[in-house]
This record gives structure tokens, C-alpha cells and sequence, in this order.
């Protein structure tokens, strides 16, 4: 099943030349779920080739106009388009507010339905979930309330052997139970071990975004053993004091988280507009996280 | 005397990969005055290297998302640039309210003063003028309260003759009455008229820009003789019912406005999505109107 990462916008609050603020696409199953929406999120999708019409979850981490300024324009299309199918949205509960309010003031109406999720700062939630994935999200601490969110496949079953299937002339019931871990008692009353009969199925992967933050110092107790994790990196160790006066980090803090949650692979983002070349920020956090990478507009990551 | 009009966005509703929706920075005398804008129009600056800081003035036609959802963003950017200096919006008078409340709702503070000139739908009104330029506005028909806006030179002074001065030993308000037109009485009590005194000046020069309406059969009473008129020409003719019904213009209606208001040049633009090539939008206008051009995203005109 296709896992994939799509980077719309890896800069800070100030749009580059380069780089849009802040905006990702999760691809999974050839369905695109939208992490923060910058202004100008609705012109990357259609530079990269996210399918609109198949978006149908949107997250929010946070109220600064660098995450979502741009869900504006994309509604207002998505209506243009003439959506019809309901679009969620998953955002501190301000937003609902805000884009209600704007659509009244200023006379508009959408013809799709709205069903805002409220994210709320308690622990780790599941927000979502359907038969593959599911998507949690946790708090974060900025100068606003934050939350990060955690992409999770779910357990899958275990690969029956199909030679088995055959063999003891399985009914769909007992296929079902023996992909589900069951042992099997055959036709005479002989017990077969389930490892007889199935492999294990690939480990479900997870992918976590962490943005915009202070290092979390027990993030571990939301996410561990994540494939492939974005944190924030808005600022280099040099500028750490106003990393912390901005609630942001540095690339060195987010190699120690990646090394806190046992990440596989880093990915650092929102850069600060002072860094025209990020090569430093990428080798700080090389030297504490070797499998670190740096985010660009338009990266696609497997996982 | 620089007077530039720098296409940022010639898209309608929707952006399309090679055109972003409304906006466009009249450049006059190295100062630019910002006319819409959509999302995406801090990006478009930053790309053509409108400076930021050197904007004083936005102008907005309308409240439809595609000619003012960027506004949120560049407010935004100035804060975060520092902005100290005060910023003029001249607007249908919701906008005030609608960013108000946003900015209210969501806690956000500027730490710089916006001023907000709410356009009337009274006929011309003069809106702004400083030593070389008058802008005004006057009233289009579209499916939201609409206007255009007028940029116009001042009439000049006339250029006096440089041996004049030395000749007639002239004080400097004598020289400020000749550029004025008066004629010379010398120290023998001689009249000496002013067209031997003087050159004629350059004529004024001025800039139209009407989106979004239908063709306005009396527009001339508001604008004549201008130099460059910019029109919406949103559908082609074979969707003539279209535009009327969604109180848009097509390229030949746009060119017959063209020659109403005796305009040397147009440049038609809000172009639909639908057309990938508009080629065949710019030859009907040109059929109609032979000195037309067609805006595209990063066009520069002299005037």
C-alpha cells in the first residue's frame, strides 16, 4: 500500500523564492490527506499534482496565519469546482469560528458540508480512523496551542500461505480466523499451528509531524518507533536563544527527539528565511541523527 | 516619470499552474500601489521584486476570494518584516470588518496602523493623490459591489526655456508663474507671451483597470482618453450567456469598451481556467480592437 510524503511548503512564516510556509500532502492508498494549509497551499497541490477532488481530510496543527491562511482559497475552490462531498477539517476550535465568520460577513455559502473535528490538549487522541490508517494528535508547545499528528497503519493480518487454503479446504470464515493469528483444528481433529500456516505481513509504518514546537522532552510518551518523523528546525543552534523565545527549535534539539522516539528517519523543516542555503542546519543535525534529511518544496518521501 | 503596471496574477476564480488569480502593482515614480489581492500575492511580489516595504497602498476591486484572500498573508508578512509604517487599504468597507474580526478572533495584533478608505458606490470619487498622481474609483457591475480604479498624472507644469531664466534675470516666483502659463511683463514694461517662454509638458498619462463586470455601456463617463485600459475578458464569445449570466465580460465586449472609452492600448486578462491557450481570447479582442495585448503572469508595461 502507498505511503508516501509530499512537502508543499517547508519554510517558516515568511514565504522564500523557494520555499512556500508551511503545507504537506500524505499520500496513502492513493488518497491525499492535507497537513497545514499555507497560503498558496491550493497552487502547490495543483503544481504537484494532488488530486483535489479526493482530498477529504484536512489538519490543522495550529492558529498561526503561516499554517493555514491558505484553507481559504482552497474552500472557495473546492466550491468553484463544484464539490459535493463533505470535507473534514481537524484544527484548533478558533478555526471553525473564524471560517464561519468570514463566510457570513462576507455573504458566502458553500454547497459541500463542513464537519470540523476540535482538537483539544489533552494526551494522545485518535482522530481518525478507516479499515488501513489510523491518525492521532498529540500536544505540542508553541506560542500557540499546537498539536502534532501521528500517520498509523493499522496491525494488519497475517499472510495465509495459499498452498493452505487448498490443502485443508478452507471455508471464508476459517480463513478469516487463521489470518487473524487463530490455530486451526482440521478435518480429524488435528491441531496446525498457525505458523504452519501463515507469514508475518509487513510491520505498519507510521509517520509523525511535529511543527511548530519546542523540543518535547517525553514526546515518546505520544510516539515511538516512528518510520520517518518531521520536526521543526526553524532556527540554528547559534540562534538558539531566540529558537526558545519564539518556541521553535533548533536542528540539534530535533535529532534528539528523533533519538527520543527511536525515529528510523528525520526530516527537518520550516526553516527560518534567514538561511538561504540549509546545508548548515542539516549537518547539525547529522551530527547528532545521521539519518537526517532536509525538506524541500516538492519532496516525496516512500515509506 | 516611471509609471509601470506589473501583471502578478491574470487567472479568474481559480488559479490555474501558469497563472495566479488578481493582482497587479501599478509602479509609479519607484513606488508601487498594489491593485487586488488574491492569494498567492505576497509570493507573486516576492518573485518580481516588488518591494515590500515601499508599499503604502492596496486597492481592492471586490470582495470575491480570488481578488483579496492574500491580504490575511501580507498583513501578516509586514508584522513579522517589522512594519512600522502605516498601510492603506482603500476597500468595499466589509473588508475592514472582515479583517478585523479575523485578526480580533484569532488574537492577532499588527504592530503597524491600517488605514481604510471604504469605496462608495457614488459615481467617480477622487481616493487618493499625492504631487504627481490622482487615483479614483468608479462603480462596475458585477455580482458583488465592484469598482475600477483610475491611475491619472497630474497636468504638468509647462517646461520653461532654461535661456529664459538668465534673459529675464527671473525670480523664482516669477519662473513658478511662467510654468503656471502666465505671461511675462519685462523691466521695459514688455509683454512677452508664454509660448515664447515655455515648451509644452508631456502629457498626463493614465491607467484603467475594470474587473470583474459586464460591459458598461456609459463607461466613457468616467474614463476617456486613456492609455492603457485594462478590461476582464473572462469567457470567449462562444459562452457569451455565460459571462452574462455570472456578470463577466468576453474579449470582443471588453474591445468594444476599449474603443467607447477611446483607449490607445488594452490588456484583457481574468482569463477561465478552461482556456489552456487564450490565443483565440486575444484574436476576437483584437478583431474588434486591434491594439490589444493579453496579460500573462509577470507582463511589464510602460506607459
Amino acid at each position: 500500500m502507498q505511503f508516501q510524503i509530499k512537502i508543499l511548503g517547508s519554510s517558516s512564516a515568511l514565504p522564500s523564492s523557494t520555499r512556500m510556509p508551511s503545507a504537506q500532502a500524505v499520500i496513502y492508498n492513493k488518497t491525499p490527506y492535507l497537513i497545514d494549509c499555507a497560503e498558496a497551499t491550493q497552487m502547490q497541490m495543483r503544481k504537484y499534482s494532488i488530486p483535489f477532488g479526493k482530498l477529504k481530510h484536512i489538519f490543522i496543527s495550529h492558529l498561526h496565519g503561516d499554517h493555514f491562511y491558505g484553507i481559504f482559497g482552497l474552500l472557495s475552490s473546492f466550491n468553484l469546482l463544484g464539490r459535493e462531498q463533505d470535507l473534514h477539517i481537524y484544527a484548533p476550535p478558533k478555526l471553525k469560528e473564524i471560517i464561519k465568520t468570514l463566510h457570513k460577513l462576507n455573504g458566502d455559502e458553500l454547497k459541500y458540508k463542513l464537519i470540523f473535528h476540535d482538537l483539544t490538549s489533552n494526551g494522545k487522541n485518535l482522530i481518525f480512523q478507516n479499515k488501513y490508517l489510523e491518525i492521532y494528535s498529540f500536544p505540542l508547545k508553541h506560542s500557540k496551542a499546537v498539536w502534532g499528528f501521528l500517520f498509523q497503519e493499522k496491525e494488519k493480518l497475517r499472510n495465509i500461505k495459499k498452498e493452505v487454503i487448498e490443502k485443508y479446504n478452507l471455508s471464508i470464515s476459517e480463513i478469516v480466523k487463521v489470518k487473524n493469528g487463530d490455530d486451526l483444528i482440521d478435518e480429524n481433529g488435528k491441531l496446525i499451528k498457525n505458523q504452519e500456516l501463515t507469514y508475518d505481513s509487513s510491520k505498519p509504518r507510521t509517520y509523525a509531524y511535529c511543527t511548530d514546537t519546542i523540543p518535547i522532552k517525553d514526546l515518546d510518551k505520544y510516539i515511538y518507533n516512528v518510520d520517518l518523523l518531521y520536526h521543526e528546525a526553524t532556527f540554528g543552534s547559534e540562534l538558539a536563544d531566540i529558537a526558545l523565545q519564539t518556541f521553535h527549535s533548533t536542528p540539534s534539539q530535533a535529532a534528539e527527539i528523533a533519538k527520543l522516539v527511536n525515529a528510523k528517519k528525520l526530516l527537518i523543516g520550516h526553516f527560518s528565511t534567514r538561511y538561504k542555503n540549509i546545508n548548515p542546519l542539516l549537518k547539525e543535525a547529522q551530527q547528532v541523527f545521521k539519518n537526517t534529511i532536509a525538506a524541500e518544496d516538492g519532496l516525496l518521501l516512500n515509506l
